[in-house]
């Protein structure tokens, strides 16, 4: 089969490379139909995430079909379609049984990390009947790629640890691919007003449709400043970090209101400055998350009952056999004002 | 002042009595500019409500002015603009101090009950710090009569106790005010499906318009066959009784899924009876409630914010020195195709 | 192997049976070490459980050894000591991803019910990896027996349920082994108040030496009157029901508070009243649950540490071959003083 | 009347002031009983709270009896003996109706600090409704003076912040009276392990006997690498920041398993580095509190119920008109193994 297959920082090729087989029962092989490219894809490729080797075949993200499977999955058939989720669940282990997949102790993020993940023509996905989802019929499947991470992660991180309320308002810093999960499924609980801070007046754009009741570009305007005045001095109720650079993390700071509550989905690269001597006062929840794709289910009736509209996020299409091509738009997503982009496998 | 007084059951007249004063240096006298009728109040012209004693203002409803105002009152001054909460909270006992207001020590649902209330041109309101709210500039006073009690009702005692959450499907049964009250606030959260149970097609007519996804009609339908059929055997995560009989109440334990919720609403004036010989074994919740206001807040940012169009609630306009007439179509509400009369005090 | 195998209403036999065997590759073959009997199994034998057929081995309590493995179970190796859950848990159904393993639909209850139990010298339990429980070196296993059922049962049902807080007044209706293991665990969140309630001195007796700190005997005190007297005439916090029949739930509806919950154990063969036409407004929330078991683990920390002597609830050691007499003694509870009796399969 | 009055840095006297007067329709003025000093008293005589200015009587807590109250009062009345609250709370702003009284725009912390305090003959209490509490008859008062700050300070910033729950594990950094007090209250909810680190082995051993079930000594011990050993690798579910350094808040990140909370107590004069770069991935929670000493009546019934012994923290006992020496003595704790001192008006 064909397969993008990293090979050190900054190279990747189309290669040809073995169909994977099962190698557990619990296992499935799944022909994936579509897949997408994510952030920390391009992360991965400057070499930021060293466990991954040269050889690896990267993504965590798709939809498919089941191939093949192994003689204790009972979930699923063969020629059922699914949903891959980015996070692998073995169900059994103690932070499974919490629900917190994402620390699976065997499994977690692994696809595309530390076994060969989805942009691919097959992909083996350990602890199928908790990693694997029905695609119900009747459901767009590029809406439901969506469903492999960026919305859990916007959602979970976001939306959920950031306790979202009718009436609340709500700040969110970074307009990216993430950010906009955030404010689509912010949406749900229906607060008062979602202000989105971005440096791009393009991405800020796409935030107002998207559901934003006020933009803020910081790159021309005081952030601090504008949300005060829009919340009466108080700063905001909730207040998702979706950049992951400690200026962005900071920021949060000192939008929040007291007793609000800064949920970061950001991932971080440097530590940054917390500042207690003021904050200790202010009665603060600040909450890290990777996420655990627990809301899968919750989400996917969401879609199918026309409370989000997922297709939102897709700006391109490219056929799976172009993803080389695929990177470079989405590497270049400020220019290319991309958001996510399908790959297809025809 | 002139006032709606309540003279024991069916007798009831627009009369003259004294416009009230200050008692406590806690109260308000307020002037009412809009008000309007509950069903508790047709409850209570039946002869159900005994505390009601001859020659009570009825009423528990409105928004206006403050005119007069005791020396410890501190949130208003004269001239203020207010909403007047159906509860009366003192905000220093032991239930006021938990949120749960419906249950103040020195106060709780007084007002045209115990004390004269609203349908007058003038009303003392005890304990005013906690139980008035602003009304913000550029906000519609008539949208804001629904916040007095029946938008808090529909919401804290279905909603919010209904565990209402995004992708869940709800069953409201009743669909006269307080139920539409819960179907217009279920939605914040998102839910995947909300059905709607009623007798009355025109009744079910306006719960399609106001966001019902499934209408029933129990007087021609098995509603719980259709349940069955819409939830794929399993039932509702949420199941909202808005009638208050026990024929309701049983149709909602006979709709409810395993894991789910039973929130009564209803004003109940019989025993139900309660299938413990099954439901002990499906993890059911069922919960009871007396409005507590304690949301009145937050969905006043969600009236400012557009989240929630209150405003679909009111069917008829009447002056309020023709109350008479407003009491005989709010009484005949099926024929009227009345929901709520705002009364304007001109 | 020998087991204990129901023969239709009132007949039971200590017999031969087919030592069981690995069917799925999930499954785990246990060699019993200790079992014990529940009040279960005695409405078992009464007939009340129709759909336990003539042949099947009662039982779903224990602990014991790994005999056997299926090849896809990965949590346990032959040897290893475990503790067997009373509910089986696929670990991949919907119930089981939201913690809700009693509606397992693979699983739930099915043990000594719908496939053979745990009173025989060897069981097959299916979905090993989720429905054992591995004994940590030095712990008692006797003391771990009461994690089969008894300690999650009146934990979750009772206590979790209940919402049991520091300070807060708890009364427990029945005082039998359910009952005692609510007062057991409520213990962990420091009620200031457990109010015991039973017509057997003898059980209050117990009750008292476990930590309640008032004892009501109902057959000689009115229970409602000495309760609204102990609590300024408010009631309790949290009434927990662990009988089973409409009088012992209708007394917990006269001693809530407002704001107060009812949390059921009782399994219930009847309908109860629900007195709705005056806790309509008394704001309170009523629960049943058939156990998840899914506080084992928090459980069996308690032990290992000590905050919890699961071992008091043990009043009679038998040999598992006696289990005839065994059932003799347990089934005359009151006469015996039998709390739990512990079979050895020596 | 005399009182212990501040006259800047380092400069304190014990002088003749105006006994005061009711001022608010809302005020009592209370002769105090028995006060004691706070840590935070010790920051202000060091200059390190600007706020309090030359000529303010510091001290907020303690017990005593109502001298006068004004007209609106209704709690209370003359020659009622009250527990005094280090947080002023009017009950009717929008942060006190939330329960967040700490951010009381007519209050806060205010005792001591913006207005004159409780080392005095007599204090003026504004709110007193929702500021004071009734001590009920038969209890001890110096237990009670605990609940003026400690006590809920080490539970609402501490234990519950931190989600102690039965059967996890629990680090308090820092066994000062403020970590002592967690201490206590976290056994409220039977944590299996509670481990105290403190570089002071005397606070220690009284840590032992609150209740630490292991004690680390990190000027001797890696605590890092001692709690992982105790931990099976994983790390503490709760940690407990009761110092207020950026080193300890930053050991608290070290300490910390996925998915656990750090709950932050201690008063910080600097920043803290946050090492997001590891924690992003770790779904961990922070949360910082002043307290709102929203849960006193709950922890008043602990003390009353004998669930907690407040009086162990009471080590010192002096006039009140000795507070010059009890300064003293409280400033140089470790030396002279103080925790509280107890002041008596005599």
């Amino acid at each position: 089969m064909k397969a993008l297959v990293f090979h050190g920082a900054g190279k990747k090729s189309w290669e040809e490379k073995p169909k994977p087989v099962i190698q557990q029962p619990t296992d499935a092989v799944v022909r994936i139909t579509k897949t997408t490219i994510c952030g920390t894809d391009l992360h991965i490729m400057k070499g930021d995430v060293p466990e991954v080797v040269d050889g690896r075949i990267l993504g965590h993200e798709g939809v498919g079909v089941i191939e093949e499977l192994g003689n204790s999955v009972t979930n699923f058939k063969k020629g059922d379609r699914v949903i891959i989720s980015c996070i692998t669940s073995c169900g059994k282990c103690d932070y499974c049984k919490k629900g917190m997949y994402s620390h699976c102790e065997n499994g977690g993020w692994i696809l595309g990390h530390l076994i060969d993940g989805t942009q691919a023509e097959y992909v083996r996905i350990p602890h199928a009947d908790n990693s694997l989802y029905h695609i119900p019929d009747g459901t767009d499947e590029e809406a439901l790629v969506m469903l492999s991470d960026i919305l859990p992660t916007g959602f979970e991180c976001g939306v959920l640890n950031g306790k979202v309320q009718p009436g609340n308002t709500v700040a969110i810093v970074g307009s990216g691919p993430i950010g906009l999960a955030s404010l689509l499924t912010a949406q749900f609980y229906a607060p008062a007003e979602i202000i989105m801070i971005d440096p791009d007046d393009n991405r800020l754009e796409t935030a107002k449709k998207f559901g934003a009741t006020q933009v803020i570009n910081n790159s021309k305007e005081n952030a601090v400043e504008k949300v005060k005045q829009l919340t009466n001095g108080k700063g905001v109720d909730t207040a998702i970090e979706a950049v992951g650079i400690p200026a962005t993390f900071e920021l949060c700071q000192l939008l929040i209101a007291p007793g609000g509550t800064i949920a970061n989905i950001g991932v971080h690269g440097k530590s940054a400055e917390l500042h207690l001597e003021t904050l200790w006062a202010h009665n603060i929840t600040i909450t890290t998350r990777l996420v655990d794709t627990v809301t899968t289910p919750m989400l996917l009736k969401t879609i199918q009952s026309k409370k989000l509209d997922s297709k939102k996020l897709i700006t391109h299409h490219v056929k799976l056999s172009d993803i080389i091509n695929a990177y470079e738009t989405f590497g270049n997503a400020a220019r290319e004002k991309a958001l996510k982009v399908i790959l297809t496998n025809e």
